[in-house]
């Protein structure tokens, strides 16, 4: 084509989407070819997932058309899959094709994290991409409708299991206690035949969070119908449920994992050194030993120099390392040899909790109620600002405040 | 209570209702206690299920509250499910509580008929009443669901077979194929992925109807897609689709049964002689042998004197049979001996495809395209208009004619 240096972007999530949002801004996308690849031709929030699997939004609003955010004149986009990353010989090898680079970035974001636990790949419902929520709103309508046809009543079709509760475990079952009644209306279903479990292996809910706020989220959720089983470890989903580690069967139709997440199995298989399919990157966000690969998002591990322990992956973590990657590829193809330094900047963390309910922890201060949900809305209407502007905020916000 | 005779009406379908809606009207209301029995607490429009089963319509649209249609001052209401009518003890056995009648009314309609043929209650689906259809439609939404969250496509997830292209077959396959762009559209699916199969053990399609007309829809549906087989019994339905007459195996995971029905069990289990579940009733609509026992609409058959046949069960034959009955109830409450002969009169028949397509017969005239759908429009609005007055036409009317 030309003997402009390659960039492939490899991932459509947060952080492939400011980055190359980031390129097109700037000269490096006149300098540069540009390209992106991505399974799908849209890209979506993974932070609102919870809302379509519980039925509370659909799922349309969660994601847009690339060819809607950025200007493909500008940024080549090709949709395909990612097989492997053939780092010594720069190329990387798609589903139907192979891309040569110069600069690799890898934002190919996540995977849910099942320990090794038997079953949870066949039994259980994971809130990953769009494909895998609408398929969970689907079956627990179908498990309701089922449910008021036959004659005599299983109430474990009516029993939902959120496995872990942390950030998405709590959010999604926040988010079904909103659900629920208008799912007992749908199906002509008392109330009080459904249940919302949520398990926990840990000795706490939100492990990590305030402890004040989790007290908080747990006093509301229980008020609203959820039963928790903290300090609980699942030693096996089962067809008929889970298996838990006193040896009790709690039985249900519906179990959704959400005990965490590890970096994409294509970094592994790859050869890259990782912890749970995660690079510890270096400071400018290169993988070590790699002068032209980054890694952003979910399949990068940064140490939180505080804590000495690893950031938890966001959304919040992988946006700001786009601008950073996106400065450091302009850099490096105007041929400048010093890169910036990420220095992740935690502005807060809220957690919605359904309907206008959420906890949060914005610089020193605590929210709850209202005021947290108020501040969810506008952190993810920020987000979408920074994206595409006031026509994106426009057309998927979340503008209705309360 | 008193010494007023006690008439019961088992069944809020299109018979009971009107049956119990024209004695509100008389002063049979007030001669005498009128019960009327339903399981549910809503009746709800049977002609009507191929649309909430295709996802057309919302359900809710197809029911009503039988508190808000009847006057429960006037009736009063039981919901319960019929057990066993002991005729011999004037007794109605109900699921928690006996009843007893001095005039009872059979109208407890009717279930699919199976033929024997294995399977069919295990795997297939059945458009019989508000809980089945609001299951068919989650059904198929699941499947489209779980189809794209998969990495390996079966294809028979969305196929979706209608057993039995008499009037109710051919309306929901017509419905389906309104419905199956929305739903491509909906869960990112190539409409060539999807088939909708119309399997006919006779030799044509709605056996009986117009020829032409048959010839009119068979070519509108095929050009939507659908692919008939005719002159095809079907062996057996498994969990994977349906074996058919020539040993190939169709798969589908969606299998809808819809190749007639039989009078209510309840009626044979009582010992009444009846053939398919149904009574062949008097001239008067009582039940040969016996004074007390009216039977009205599916659970009854009646003999067209001109084709020496039996007339399809219908609404349009339940509706008129109930002003019949209402009738002969309220001349017997006050000691009259002579009853009024029930005779049918058949206005005629319009079959919906789908969207602003259909056919009919009305008097000697043929309509199809757009003015049988009207027509079909303007018919299911009479019924509204009959058992609840404008009112109930403008709540659950069909009132966009184009």
């Amino acid at each position: 084509m030309s003997n402009k240096p390659n960039i492939v972007i490899l991932g459509a999530g947060y952080g492939g989407m400011i980055t190359a949002a980031r390129l097109q801004k700037s000269t490096a996308s006149k300098d540069a070819n540009v390209t992106l690849v991505n399974k799908n031709d849209y890209h979506y929030q993974t932070t609102w997932l919870h809302e379509p699997a519980a039925g509370t939004m659909h799922h349309d609003k969660t994601r847009m058309d690339i060819s809607k955010v950025l200007d493909l004149s500008k940024i080549n986009f090709v949709q395909d899959t990612v097989v492997e990353i053939k780092a010594e010989e720069k190329k990387v090898v798609l589903g139907t094709m192979e891309l040569d680079y110069d600069y690799l970035v890898i934002g190919l974001g996540a995977v849910p994290e099942t320990f090794g636990i038997p079953g949870v790949k066949e039994h259980a419902f994971g809130i990953t991409n769009v494909d895998s929520v609408r398929q969970i709103k689907d079956h627990i309508d179908y498990q309701f409708a089922t449910y008021s046809q036959m004659d005599e009543k299983h109430d474990e079709m009516l029993t939902i299991v959120v496995a872990g509760a942390g950030f998405t475990g709590v959010e999604f079952v926040g988010e079904l206690t909103e659900r629920v009644p208008e799912l007992c209306k749908e199906y002509d279903i008392p109330r009080e035949k459904v249940k919302l479990v949520s398990v926990e292996a840990a000795p706490t809910v939100l492990p990590g969070f305030d402890e004040e706020l989790v007290e908080y989220a747990m006093n509301l959720l229980e008020s609203r119908g959820v039963e928790f089983k903290i300090n609980m470890p699942i030693k096996e989903v089962r067809a008929d449920g889970v298996l838990l580690n006193d040896d009790t069967m709690l039985k249900s139709n519906t179990v959704v994992w959400t005990t965490g997440v590890r970096g994409n199995p294509v970094v592994e298989n790859s050869g890259f050194e990782a912890m749970r399919g995660r690079i510890k990157v270096e400071k400018d966000l290169r993988a070590p030993g790699y002068e032209d690969i980054f890694v952003i998002g979910d399949c990068s591990l940064i140490i939180n120099e505080e804590t000495e322990r690893p950031f938890p992956p966001t959304a919040q973590i992988a946006i700001q390392q786009a601008y950073t990657c996106a400065n450091n590829l302009k850099a490096l193809i105007e041929g400048k040899k010093e890169l910036e330094v990420f220095n992740p900047e935690i502005k807060g963390t809220v957690a919605s909790l359904g309907g206008n309910e959420a906890i949060g922890v914005v610089g020193s201060r605590k929210l709850y109620g209202n005021s947290a949900s108020v501040m969810k809305k506008m952190i993810d209407n920020r987000y979408l600002y920074l994206l595409g502007g006031v026509p994106l905020v426009m057309k998927k916000g979340k503008l209705k405040f309360y």
